[in-house]
């Protein structure tokens, strides 16, 4: 598993609870996913790896704290929440990594190589439904009907990211739509669930929520950038897999919807010549690149003000801190 | 769609009650399926064709009845688990889709053809969380536990099943895990969540539950005996397709265990050269074909047996003849 993010160099005190309630989700994960049947764990254990920054736990966790500072610490249910959206979270990646046929996931060799589509497929349903399933030892229908919807939501934008393969004229609002629901709306709903935790309240939980969307679909637009412009060995996964799968990103969208003539010509032959670096240096010159970084900033600022409503408190700073990390993936 | 069951044949009142209770169930999914995205709509559409004698629905809504035949129909929490378990279904199908490389289902193409594996794994992830949600609307934390832990079981056994394939000394009770976890699982909670329902009544639940049991075994040894000997005409999917992924069957499975030298040898290289109409031979010969059939009708007779704690009613009536219908899959 690779390593959560040092958060005592924001704040030591509220780091090192995180760290230890991070242990804890992550426990809480492994004692749902267990089974009797051998090759079921030797898979979870594999899939254990796929833990990075552990961004949307930590979301749910942080959310609670900020809306509520007089919490010592997050609540029972906020920790089986956050094992919820983590488990919802690997599911995706799994089945994620049969839609982009990669062999290799935060370093290591995806399931999809080691064992083949089929496994993954299996694999991805079972985190699926233990998700479920550990979100319904909460007894609260509330909280499932809101993770149900969610999941509703983001596996729209998985489908119609497919739908869209492959088509030269996708425009920016569906682009935006797609990335909304495939990867804010999870990140939303982490916050939210946080807040409505700790303290039921229309206005924060609002905000909350607000903060995750914003900051989603930030953060979205910069991972389709490392697509296109990051390092394989920064990045930890393949790149270049989104313009070999004909999957169009925010600069190229842009650039094709604003160029005409040869000059667009240009960038439909790159793209279908799959030739990621021309199509890098094209929309670099253009600056294309920069202004998608541009807009996820300016989405990052959205998501910053939205905790304006909340007290000054730690959580909130290192909610502030999480938001900026976002455009700087080497966070 | 296919036509369900014509169970006015059984009995004509209750039979027409479940046909219009089966158009409202396919209904209330449809609704819950339906996106603002014209691409999901489509693809659902198409697996709204997948429906068959809806078996798992009709479970629910008789075993509701039949547990307390003062219902004079089932209740609206009937008709909406009925939904969900079908939904769930739905999904496994299309899942299985991929693992079976199947280019058919109910005769027509498969989503898996058409629009390729990625789809039809964002598709049936789609149809899963639509199970939840739709089940999480009943604001009954119970049913959202139980169903679950069925789904959890469910990917076990598919998972497991796919660990084996090609495992020529998978024995005989793991087989039988496998059937029980992957097949039987759903179908017991259809009939124990119904008469949950009903009646909170622990030994009509646990009689329910039971007859689910068996008989989902009983139905799954059946499948994979047509995978063997059946037609694909009247099959309406592939044959061939088990042996053909190295997925060994209780005949096979019985046969490699009880023979020795030349004759398990002769065995062995059938499967390995997927020579169906030559296994199929060995096996009939060796009596390992009607060996089966008569585990399968030994299940069914168990299942049957568990009807016996309850009243009897035209409901109850029914549930004998689905029982029965099983062993011969043309019904």
């Amino acid at each position: 598993m690779s390593k959560p993010l040092d958060l005592t160099t924001i704040d030591s005190e509220l780091g090192e609870l995180l760290e230890l309630e991070l242990d804890e989700v992550v426990r809480r994960i492994e004692i749902q996913v267990a089974s009797d049947f051998a090759p079921i764990n030797a898979l979870c254990l594999h899939v254990g790896r796929y833990h990075g920054k552990m961004l949307r736990p930590l979301f749910v966790l942080l959310s609670g704290m900020a809306v509520e500072p007089s919490m010592v610490r997050p609540g029972d249910a906020h920790r089986t929440v956050a094992g919820v959206v983590e488990l919802i979270h690997l599911a995706t990646l799994v089945h994620d990594d049969i839609l982009d046929e990669a062999a290799f996931r935060r370093g290591g060799s995806s399931i999809n190589r080691l064992h083949g589509v089929e496994t993954s497929v299996m694999l991805g349903d079972y985190l699926i439904s233990n998700a479920f399933h550990l979100c319904s030892t909460l007894g609260n229908p509330a909280i499932n009907l809101l993770l149900g919807r969610t999941t509703n939501t983001l596996c729209e934008g998985e489908v119609v990211q497919l739908h869209h393969r492959g088509d030269l004229d996708l425009d920016e609002q569906t682009y935006m739509e797609i990335v909304a629901r495939k990867t804010a709306s999870l990140i939303s709903s982490a916050c939210e669930l946080g807040a409505m935790l700790a303290r039921d309240e229309p206005a924060s939980r609002q905000a909350m929520a607000g903060y995750g969307q914003s900051l989603g679909i930030a953060f979205q637009i910069t991972d389709d950038l490392l697509d296109l412009d990051g390092q394989e060995h920064l990045v930890g996964k393949p790149v270049g897999r989104d313009l070999a799968k004909g999957k169009l990103t925010l600069p190229t969208i842009r650039a094709l919807a604003a160029l005409s003539g040869t000059a667009r010509g240009r960038i439909v032959d790159l793209i279908q010549r799959h030739d990621r670096t021309a199509l890098r240096a094209v929309l670099t010159e253009g600056g294309w690149i920069e202004a998608a970084r541009v807009t996820a900033a300016d989405l990052v600022t959205s998501a910053r003000q939205r905790l304006d409503v909340l007290p000054d408190s730690p959580a909130r700073a290192v909610l502030h801190v999480l938001a900026d990390g976002v455009l700087d993936r080497s966070v």
